[in-house]
């Protein structure tokens, strides 16, 4: 029913987008229902601030995007800056200016060459292409090795709909330019209230279940836009039409989300963390996260090594209730600990299957029924490599 | 006023300790007021779990520690095993059983070499003198490479009082054994509620304020014993003679929580991060902590670069609400961010600067009047190597 297409962002009908050197720009032809996800931190970027504000409308129509300057923490010029940009896209492409939304990734604390990317605007228009998704996947990487794009086609009622989406990655792989960016478009007619809604569950399942080393971008965005030309009956929450469309898309995002794990960039393993049993599943994706985010969890894993007391640690230490006695650790699909009870293992097998690229940690923690998955990293000397030797 | 003296532990008239490989005893001839602070890891150690029990009771004589095993995740027969140690000592010492103590630090889930432990209790306590103390600093050492230990001496009314304290490392120093341990002693007067509150104040500038690589263990305890025997005007709560006893404390509590950060293994820094112009002190310390656990900003000062942007970042990321238009930073006492804006600044000299021991960030929020300090240290590749060639 769900079926991987070729292509990105430009693969629902309508979407275009084009680039050059460090800018991209995604367009559709009429206004598109829109919402977004942002960084919840306080220092928010100037692109952020636009954004957040503009979409307050639910309608935006295009998406100008710079890599290589952050434009954070550089105050009200800097969101001059961001606005006279998307301001002269409108302009040029003739539309409403509070439809056009920004995002940056790059170094932090430095202007916007305002100057240069103004003269750029006009041919990155011209350009505007079908075709154009790839390049501007590959546009926006910074340190990423590969780009990251991936279009899905599901049926709803007799209409075949598409979503499409392309993103950049984040911490290991970007020392100064510790930024998440996510461009999610699809032709699917759906109510405002139900795009916001699967927006935030498809992140829930993805960006929101990765960790590369904790620390949280002044940029991180999420944007999934929709122009219903795809023709199909509108969606609306809560409806079956409407699982399918989150199912969708969440396909989509744990796709992206994953290969931004993938390219974390002196990382030697890709390790799926899956936490159940839970209370709830925001207690579930803390404990994955405080086994995620521990140094001596990661290390252990780029040595190959079964140390379950730095995970049964860091599971005490994330501030869920646990209780030993009712607690269930496996590693590489070997229980290491059973019931608050080490389990025997055999300690070289078990070094040896961690000597994998995939790696798994499960914990139950018996006091519920929700449960959690988390995507990450080891932590190898040459993470702290790259990210002591990065020119600021 | 205050006088740095030699010693540690044994120090305060009438302590007693010894040492043998890697157990140690610390011993006051008299029942002692006692407090303790422990780790707020769900998952608590079995000597954790049975020395807050005891001391409920607000009394104790005597601490048994081992190095080597923490007696965590271990469950009943672990707390069996820690209950039958303490016992043995209180019977051979002739003490309410109730009034022995036990921290133990190392590898997590394996049982106790009881049988061991308990056969070499006898000569631990034949051994118990005033010359002991440095002996059991030496002990309770696990990957730490120096022994910690302090003492001070103070005035209060015409009695001289001495405090005395050692500690072992957490974190980047020990693997398996991220533990940090701590025992003080006085021979104070001091009402019982005044101890606690002594003990509460000291930790929170001195070992709550220190951070490794943020990783809590299931072990950590700290732990402070009044036997009265320099016969004071009972120390009250509120009084003059109480914040002198809290200064004194704090001295010995922030120069054992300095000679932890100074052990990093792995570290090359000794960083300082000063926040100030918080609305609370809670807040401060929070942004504090959340730049001084950011891998990118330990990876840039092991680098010697000056990225302000990772620090403005993690202050944005730490969940207190910051202004970026007042907020200002200093790297080495040279200002890199001043109101909101970028400061110039001359960036070799700045990396020169970053090539010392010594890191001071500092970072100002305008928002109040509270402010703390935090010490920590940078993140280099050896800290990964040891960590992840660590046998489990």
């Amino acid at each position: 029913m769900l079926k991987i297409v070729k292509g990105g962002v430009t693969t629902p009908l309508g979407f275009r987008a084009s680039s050059r050197e460090k800018l991209a720009l995604l367009f559709s032809p009429v206004p598109c229902r829109a919402a977004g996800i942002f960084t919840t931190n306080a220092l928010k970027a100037a692109p952020v601030v636009l954004s957040q504000e503009r979409l307050k409308s639910g309608v935006a129509q295009a998406i100008v995007i710079n890599s290589g300057n952050a434009n954070a923490l550089t105050g009200k010029k800097g969101l001059r800056d961001a606005e006279l940009i998307c301001n002269r896209i409108a302009s040029i492409l003739n539309l409403d200016s509070n439809y056009v939304l920004a995002a940056s990734t790059g170094i932090i604390g430095k202007l916007l060459p305002v100057k240069k990317i103004l003269s750029a605007l006009p041919q990155l228009a011209d350009r505007l292409s079908r075709k154009g998704g790839s390049g501007a996947a590959l546009s926006i990487m910074t340190t990423d090795t590969f780009k990251k794009e991936l279009a899905v086609e599901i049926a709803i009622g007799k209409k075949a709909l598409r979503i499409g989406g392309m993103a950049k990655g984040a911490g290991m792989i970007s020392p100064n330019m510790a930024t998440m960016l996510c461009f999610l478009t699809t032709d699917a007619a759906i109510e405002p209230s139900a795009l916001k809604g699967a927006l935030k569950s498809a992140c829930e399942d993805s960006f929101n279940s990765i960790t590369i080393d904790g620390d949280m971008s002044t940029n991180d965005s999420c944007f999934l836009m929709s122009n219903s030309l795809a023709g199909n009956d509108t969606i609306k929450q809560g409806t079956e039409d409407y699982k399918k469309f989150v199912q969708a898309l969440s396909a989509v995002t744990i796709g992206l989300a994953k290969m931004i794990v993938e390219d974390g960039e002196g990382s030697t393993k890709f390790v799926t963390i899956r936490v159940s049993g839970a209370r709830n599943k925001a207690d579930a994706l803390r404990v994955a996260r405080s086994i995620g985010n521990s140094p001596l969890v990661k290390t252990a894993i780029f040595g190959a090594d079964p140390n379950w007391g730095r995970i049964a640690s860091s599971i005490g230490a994330s501030g869920v209730k646990v209780k030993e006695k009712d607690m269930s650790i496996s590693i590489q699909k070997r229980t290491v600990f059973r019931n608050g009870s080490p389990a025997k293992f055999e300690a070289a097998s078990l070094r040896k299957l961690l000597k994998k690229r995939d790696v798994d940690i499960s914990v139950g923690l018996n006091s519920g029924a929700a449960k959690a998955s988390l995507y990450t990293t080891d932590l190898s000397p040459r993470y702290v490599r790259i990210n002591s030797s990065y020119p600021s």
